[in-house]
């Protein structure tokens, strides 16, 4: 495991671990502006997550790993007190992804071992370093899996940004599509634009484009027209219960309906630290509620009369049976085909 | 038939004749700013449907007829042979919505009989209001038929426009909507916003807020979730062939996918007018592409990295199989049982 183990697409790196600061690439700034941004503190990293200058679950649970990291080169005394401290507040930045909670479980399994502060502060920033090099490394495997569903010639469809924007390596969902083309097949990716902030106009266009891999950009309500034209459809999870019913972002239930009503291939495509064997099933995944100003405007800009009510939930939950398969990093697991007439 | 038969809902009016021009409601401009316009030949009225600023299959099928008569008040001689042209060029102005077609047909049986220019030049005027009247009481006739549907404490799913800014009249799916609330009925709405051009959360949604309407706005993506919450999903319609598959705005067919999928009654809303009896089915239906412009900005305002390739089909054909029924003026078009397992 290791930067030499694997093949990075330095695009540009959406975190930076600097301390005693971290830099973070700010994405509500894109595609307009490429503006990095020290954080040098945990609540800034926590403001910047709310905010979604940071995000997508990988990228999220890594951010929150080097947030612990910083605030123990810092604390001078009463370390495994703060980080307790730092660590519940890291836990309510945002409540549905899964990989910040898995992130910062192993963080404070260091810093419940018995040993001097000293050695303690080391063992925090090497864990953090380690959960970051590991997550690169489970986005490669997630590629070299995933690409071997993508033929020559491929169209996917895919929602939001699973890229490198998203995770600290290659991506989840656009990984795949990167280690296909990376093996010489040609693919076209038809891009959901991502009401109501735009990750996919914004971020994956973007990110494709710098790629060179075909893209075409499509407002959300095209799904079922766009459909019958689609070989398969990937997208990325925020997280999965034990039983795979799985929260990603919202519009991806629709994109996982549409495919069925077609007989395409869906797959959802996450490391296996997405994955919350604590759930039995969708039904107990928190979704988040965002707040009515991301549906009445645009781009900043008003789009709605005013005092208009309007429902935002971040994610949807996708059920099980709707899903072909997960591609993960330990292999692609193909769901029970009694309950799954696609495979 | 007439005024008096008739119960407006005076909100704002879309398009008023106004000899010797045109005045129409820019609804590009809305819900910012009510702002009216004289158009003041038919090449002008081309430029306002083509830029949406007058739009709604109906509305634009009546302006149409206005369109010639206005030419027809204005032309001194050879009124045939000028008419002939600006029809021709009227039906060049937008390719998917049928009134414009139905209505420039009545236009032109008129100017076909054999009748002094002067007689001839009074019956064309007669026919574009007689046009108008005519698809205002179809609004009324629709919105009692299909205001059956909804119960007490509905909660109705719909897209785009298809209200007082869409058809002379009270509309249609909204229309259905206005009278079930006239009847005292406790209505919520779900609007999707319509992207590219929203026209959901810009028109819809400032149609039933002026109405008092319980409205909540969602952006496209949500309709798989929404879909769960939903009693009946109510659309307009620009084109129904004499299958009944029909074209409508661009996520209509989404929209059925999902239905289809909760097992929630979908209905398609929209005068006779609407129905082309020439086309076998869907497939026959030209849809219009618009520019990439309008999927690559939201309110002018750019989302996506420059040069980015787009899909922007205006409409999309849903298949008679998803519809349970259409609403029409005629009264409600069950469709078989045999296809239809909502029935």
């Amino acid at each position: 495991m290791g930067a030499d183990s694997t093949t990075f697409y330095p695009l540009l790196p959406a975190l930076h671990s600097h301390p005693p600061y971290l830099k973070i690439l700010d994405q509500t700034k894109l595609p307009g502006k490429i503006s990095y941004r020290r954080i040098k503190d945990y609540r800034g990293l926590i403001k910047a997550i709310r905010e979604l200058q940071i995000r997508g679950a990988p990228l999220i649970g890594v951010a929150a790993a080097y947030g612990v990291a910083l605030e123990a080169v810092k604390t001078k005394r009463d370390l495994k007190k703060r980080l307790s401290q730092v660590i519940k507040e890291l836990k309510n930045a945002r409540p549905t992804g899964f990989n910040l909670f898995w992130t910062l479980k192993r963080m404070e399994g260091i810093f419940s071992l018995q040993l001097p502060e000293r050695e303690l502060r080391t063992r925090i920033v090497e864990e953090a370093v380690r959960i970051d090099w590991e997550e690169k490394e489970r986005c490669e495997r997630i590629g070299r899996h995933g690409a071997k569903l993508l033929e020559d010639g491929a169209k996917v469809l895919t929602i939001c940004n699973t890229g490198i924007l998203a995770t600290p390596g290659i991506g989840t969902a656009l990984g795949v599509i990167y280690k296909a083309k990376e093996e010489g097949k040609d693919i076209t990716v038809f891009v959901c634009e991502t009401r109501p902030l735009l990750q996919g106009a914004r971020l994956t266009a973007w990110e494709l484009k710098r790629k060179g891999i075909k893209t075409y950009l499509i407002t959300d309500n095209m799904v079922g027209r766009v459909m019958k034209e689609i070989d398969i459809v990937l997208t990325g999870a925020d997280r999965i219960a034990k039983n795979f019913d799985f929260a990603n972002k919202i519009g991806t239930l629709t994109l996982a309906i549409c495919a069925r009503y077609y007989k395409k291939p869906f797959y959802c495509v996450a490391p296996t630290s997405t994955i919350d064997f604590s759930l039995r099933d969708g039904r107990e995944i928190i979704v988040e509620e965002r707040k009515e100003e991301e549906v009445l405007t645009c781009q900043g800009k008003p789009i709605a009369p005013k005092g208009v009510k309007v429902f935002n939930p971040a994610f949807d939950v996708t059920p099980h049976n709707l899903l072909t398969g997960i591609i993960t990093d330990k292999g692609i697991i193909k769901l029970d085909r009694r309950t799954h007439p696609l495979l």
